[in-house]
C-alpha cells in the first residue's frame, strides 16, 4: 500500500512516542506482576450463562463470535486493574470467519480502551511485501487507522532473516514489537529446533539472530523490540537463553494446563523483576466449570494465585 | 468445537467424497497444465479502470476490500479456463481487517464455484488445539459450513510434528491437503534452512518428515495429502527433494518475479507431467501498467505464455 494516505483520519490513538519496550516496562511496573492474561476462547468451555444469553445450541458462527466477544470484554474488565498484558490467540477468532475477525478487532480494541497493552499471537511468518502486509495487519496500514493495532505480535523465523526484517521495519515505524518463535512450549517443539548445527541447537540459532537484530535495533536502550518467545516447559533452557539475548523480552508461554512452573521462571527475570512476561490462557480464563454461576470470581482468584505464584520469582515495580 | 452440529445446515459443498490429490490430478489432467494463479492484491498494481470504479483516492479499507475482490473475480473469470488452481495470498486481504477477510471469503468461493481448486497461502503454524482452529479457519469448522473454505492450506514446520498432526487429522478428516514450508524461495531462506545437522541441511530433515507424515496418510494411494512448498529459485535442490518426497505434490512458488525459470523444473515431475503446481502470483495478476486500457488482454497472454513454458517441462493429461 504506497502512495499518499487515501482518506483523511485522525491518527491519535494508532500512534506512538514511546517505544514497545517503554510502554512495556511502565505497565508490567504500575501492575507490579508480568502476568499475561491469554484470551483464546473454545465454546464448549464458555460459562453456560453467557452461551445461553446467545442461544446456545442454536448458534450460527456470527453469533458464536458476538458470544467469544462478550466474554473476553468480561474477562478483560475483571483483570484490568490485575494484569499489564493480554494476549489474544488469532487462530480462535479467524475460525469463526470474517465474523470472528471482527470480533477479535473489538477485544483488542476494547483492551486498549482499558490501557493494556496487548500482544498478537499470530506466529506470521512470510517473505518481502507479504510479511509487511502482515505486519500490517496486526499494526495498521500506513496512514490508515485499520487492522487490528496490536502492540506486538508473534512471529515464525524459518524463512529466515529477511522474512524477518521486514516486520521489524514496520515495528520500528510504529513503534511496536515483535516475539520471534525460539523455544515453543510444545512437547514435540524440538523435532527440528533441537536439531545441532555448528555445535548448537536450531533454537540457539534463532536466538542468536534474535540477538543481533534487537541489538542493532536496540542501540542504546535497555531493551530492544525484538523479543523471544521462550517455553516455560523447559525451565533449564531459560537462563542459557537470557545470557544469550540480554536485551531482548521473553513472551513465555506454557505456565499452567501445559505444565510449566511459575517457580521456574526467576531466569528470566532481571534483578527488577523485567524482561519477561508471562502468559497464561486456560489457567486464567477457564478455571471453572460451565455450569458454575461464580466463573467470575474463579477467575480474579485464579489470576491473584497466579500473581502471587509470580511474585515469588518477579517482583517488578516493587 | 466439540459437540453436536450447533446449526442445521446444507453440507454438500463443503465434503469431498474424493481426496484433495485425486481432485488435483484430475484438474491439472484436465487443463492439462500445472499452472497456479497467485492472488496476491496490490493497491498501487490495481488497474485505474479498476481504482476509479471504485473511488480511487477516496477509499476506505472496506472500499479497497470490495476493489481486491471485484478485480480477483475478474483475474479469476479471465483463467478459469486455462488455469485448475488458485492461491490467493491472506495477508494482503487480512491487512484491510475484517472486511478484507470477508473479501476473502468471497474470493475462494467464487474460485470454488468457477470449479477451480484453491490453496490458501497462509502458512500457519501453532500447537494442538490451535493448530486445529487454524485448520478450521481454512477449511471449515465441524459440521458447519462456515471457514474459508479452502481445498488446502500451507502450513510452518518450526514448532515440530505435534504442530503438523492437528493440520493432517483436520485434513484427512475433510479430504483437504497441506503444503508444507520446505525450501522457500526467498533469498535469504537458508540462514535456518542451511543448517547442516546429522550431514544435511534443516530443510532436508523437513522434507524426511514432510515424506514419513504423507506416506503414512497416502498408504497406498500414488500421491498423499502432506504436499511441500519448495520454491523455484534453487533449481538443483528440486530433484535430490523429488526422491526424498516421492508421494509429495510440490507447491513451486518463485516463478517469475523472482526469477525462478520454468525450465528448471523438469525433475519436480513425473513423466506424466504431474507432482508439481507452479505458481505464479505478479507475473500473471499485473502483467501491465495501471494505466493500460487492455489489462485483461495482458493477463490472458501472460497465462498463455507461462502454461507453454511450462508445457516445456510438463504435459499432463497429454
Amino acid at each position: 500500500m504506497a502512495g499518499p494516505c487515501l482518506f483523511p483520519v485522525c491518527m491519535s490513538r494508532w500512534e506512538y512516542v514511546v517505544s514497545f519496550s517503554e510502554r512495556l516496562v511502565e505497565k508490567v511496573s504500575q501492575k507490579k506482576t508480568p502476568l499475561c492474561l491469554g484470551i483464546d476462547p473454545r465454546w464448549e468451555s464458555l460459562p453456560k450463562s453467557i452461551r445461553t444469553q446467545f442461544g446456545d445450541a442454536t448458534l450460527d458462527p456470527s453469533v458464536i463470535a458476538k458470544a467469544y466477544l462478550a466474554f473476553s470484554i468480561r474477562v478483560i474488565d475483571l483483570l484490568a486493574n490485575l494484569v499489564p498484558v493480554i494476549k489474544p490467540q488469532s487462530a480462535f477468532f479467524e475460525q469463526l470467519g470474517f465474523a470472528g475477525f471482527a470480533a477479535l478487532e473489538e477485544v483488542i480494541a476494547h483492551a486498549k480502551s482499558r490501557d493494556l497493552l496487548v500482544i498478537l499471537d499470530a506466529k506470521r511468518g512470510d517473505i518481502a511485501s507479504t510479511a509487511e502486509a502482515y505486519a500490517s495487519a496486526a499494526f495498521g496500514l500506513d496512514d490508515q487507522t485499520i487492522g487490528l493495532n496490536t502492540d506486538a505480535l508473534t512471529i515464525n523465523p524459518y524463512l529466515g532473516e529477511d522474512s524477518i526484517t521486514p516486520f521489524i521495519a514496520s515495528a520500528t515505524k510504529r513503534e511496536r514489537g515483535l516475539f520471534v518463535l525460539v523455544r515453543t512450549s510444545n512437547a514435540g517443539a524440538g523435532t527440528f529446533q533441537d536439531l545441532e548445527s555448528n555445535g548448537k541447537p536450531l533454537y540457539q540459532h534463532v536466538a542468536a539472530l534474535v540477538d543481533r537484530l534487537n541489538q542493532e535495533s536496540a542501540k542504546n536502550s535497555k531493551w530492544g523490540l525484538v523479543g523471544a518467545v521462550v517455553g516455560a516447559t523447559r525451565p533449564s533452557e531459560i537462563s542459557p537463553l537470557r545470557k544469550m539475548m540480554p536485551k531482548s523480552w521473553f513472551l513465555i508461554p506454557g505456565v499452567g494446563a501445559q505444565g510449566g512452573k511459575p517457580s521456574d521462571l526467576a531466569p528470566a527475570f532481571n534483578s527488577k523483576g523485567m524482561g519477561a512476561i508471562i502468559n497464561s490462557s486456560r489457567g486464567l480464563t477457564f478455571p471453572f466449570h460451565p455450569d458454575d454461576p461464580n466463573w467470575e470470581s474463579k477467575i480474579i482468584e485464579a489470576a491473584h494465585k497466579t500473581i502471587s505464584e509470580l511474585a515469588e520469582v518477579a517482583k517488578p515495580g516493587s
